[in-house]
């Protein structure tokens, strides 16, 4: 039993303290959240938790809550991600870091179990069809063998990762740099609101709170923190891309990155991000699985697709790779997207199909094997050495 | 003053001794190449170097080649490529390597003068248009800063390569796997000749002589071993990229590769030889160039150019790398390409252009900077390090 003082405390908390601030921390872990707030609330200085604390109507941000169907979470609560503990140790990036007091939660999913196998695709606002093509494939692939995509609901990438996952029938997860009554950018109220129908939208910010640089840079680590691995699909020489990149190393996760044309201005960060060693190069789903589950780690079982990756041989690995998750291509384009001439991509379609990696579909082309494959989710055991 | 006999029997054993055939360096240490020809011509077994000699007409061989323009160079000519040298103590590929006994060139410029300063650009014969843009554009960019670009004479991504660098007024360098009398592929002939106009053809095989799926392979090790680097522009699952990033590796040379739309069955190739780590990813010629001449090493001075590349901060970079190097693009384009506004962009120009790096052109256009900011060429001291 969770006691409601510890929640409220907290609550308040977030009312105050500015997200990503590392004195939060050191606070907490000298006073507890109830007598840190009770101090917060006394102090008689101009520091800025104090004024804010001042100010703060508390009941009315919970009524904004309860109004839009946020609720609490913190860190004693089952619904609480272990794997933002990484927070606690973790490097700070530009002055910023820690673990949030708590995080408002909006949705029907459950966020621990939501992000216990999830990947992260993140990429420019300003993206080409290209990337949202990329990002819509990947997250519908990501979203058919159980994994859950985590991004920030932006424009552009973030939107293309959220709705191929959803397309797929995948639970999503949205981490925002705000408040979570207001759908800002408006027009994507309908996007979040489909978020939060099969997963969650998340932010440490209180109901009520405006973006702001800082605010979405910080928000940048509970999207490392949160996924074993974040892709970087599409970013601009100057780009959020980057302070993601160092989140996302300072938590000890995967950086992956998809390489684009070359000519293309958003294919800057990701090739310089590769070039330098920071991020793997992923061109398909089957490899971000391979690099998310390698033997032996994080996962106590690896999932069966996984497995049966391992015996394919090139070919096989190509038309695999060019199968859709949604409807259906047939041989002579998937014989042209592997580079197999046509006996032999029928020969590799064959083989796939009884691995079940593979399905014929009723219109004479073939799609991705389904349901039935799809790896089975693992023990929280093992999630706990991620965080 | 080269002795003619030397010649003469080295000529002869290129018609006898399939090229790649690791035993040719051991039989010319033991018996120097005179010898060896007597030798194979006395013999009475039925050793193929031997039926093939007594069925050898040279001088229908020689009249062939006189009559396509074609000279024999062998190792004591000043034309004579040194870095070659490094197939003598290379490990073996698939069981072929060594030096090859002398070469057949057509051609007006000078092999060892071309390739001192060259990198090669080689991938799929079956290339798509974004692959043909990007090596043409390499190769021009590259023949601006006086690097000889090599390829293989193919379809595809050589013949762009090739076009590129002629396009620029570069000279450019075919090896092919065949006899240079016989203009295979048929509708390449004016590509050919406009390579010997202003480069040069090369083969190590006799006029007369066929390619064979070994040739090809065995060829790989000449454009490797030519090279300060090969960067490979479109190659799919199945290809004779691999065989080449063998050689390259095998060389000691430095294997780039260029990335492309994830979807396509060209960018296969590139794409798993940079997750590999056997190619660095390559996205402009200033990266190219970046690679090829790192500081102290290879080149007694760095030109120009590159050291000039060193200032630039990530925005001219990228403008930098937006540039065309024939015609002109206006600020607009150069803006969506670079990533950054139009303020910013034109800052960035003005910048490039005190470097004479950009050049503003009549057209209210920019390009690149020119002829008088190329890199001159390097002394032949520090050139040997490579052989």
């Amino acid at each position: 039993m969770v006691d409601e003082a510890e929640r409220v405390a907290r609550m308040a908390l977030t009312c105050v303290v500015e997200p990503g601030d590392l004195k939060l921390g050191q606070m907490l872990e000298r006073f507890g959240a109830e007598e840190l707030w009770q101090v917060v609330c006394a102090s008689t200085s101009d520091h800025p938790w104090t004024r804010r604390a001042q100010a703060l109507k508390l009941p009315a941000v919970r009524e904004l809550a309860a109004r839009h169907g946020i609720r609490f979470v913190i860190p004693s609560d089952a619904e609480w991600p272990a794997q933002l503990g990484v927070l606690a140790t973790g490097e700070p990036v530009q002055g910023d870091g820690g673990v949030p007091a708590g995080l408002w939660v909006r949705g029907q999913g459950s966020l621990a179990a939501l992000t216990q196998r999830s990947v992260a695709i993140v990429g420019a606002r300003a993206s080409t069809a290209y990337g949202d093509r990329v990002a819509a494939d990947l997250a519908a692939g990501l979203a058919a063998a159980g994994v859950t995509v985590v991004s920030g609901g932006a424009y552009g990438i973030d939107a293309a990762a959220h709705r191929g996952s959803l397309a797929e029938g995948g639970p999503t997860v949205a981490v925002l740099a705000r408040g979570l009554d207001d759908a800002y950018p408006r027009p994507h109220a309908p996007l979040l609101a489909s978020v939060a129908e099969r997963g969650v939208v998340v932010s440490e910010l209180p109901p009520g709170e405006s973006p702001s640089r800082r605010r979405f840079l910080t928000r940048n680590r509970l999207i490392a923190a949160l996924t074993t691995a974040t892709i970087i699909v599409e970013a601009a020489v100057r780009s959020g891309a980057k302070n993601t990149a160092t989140w996302v190393t300072a938590c000890g996760r995967q950086l992956l990155a998809v390489p684009g044309p070359v000519g293309n201005a958003t294919s800057y960060t990701p090739h310089q991000l590769i070039r330098g060693r920071d991020a793997e190069l992923v061109s398909s789903v089957a490899e971000v699985l391979e690099l998310i589950a390698p033997v032996g780690q994080a996962l106590v079982e690896r999932p069966r697709v996984e497995r049966l990756l391992d015996g394919l041989d090139p070919g096989e690995r190509a038309v695999y790779e060019a199968l859709p998750s949604r409807g259906s291509r047939d041989v002579g384009d998937l014989a042209v997207r592997s580079g197999l001439v046509v006996p032999a991509c029928l020969a590799a379609l064959q083989r796939l199909a009884d691995a079940s990696l593979a399905v014929a579909c009723d219109d004479g082309g073939w799609r991705l094997g389904r349901a039935q494959d799809r790896p089975v989710a693992v023990g929280s055991a093992q999630q706990k050495q991620q965080g």
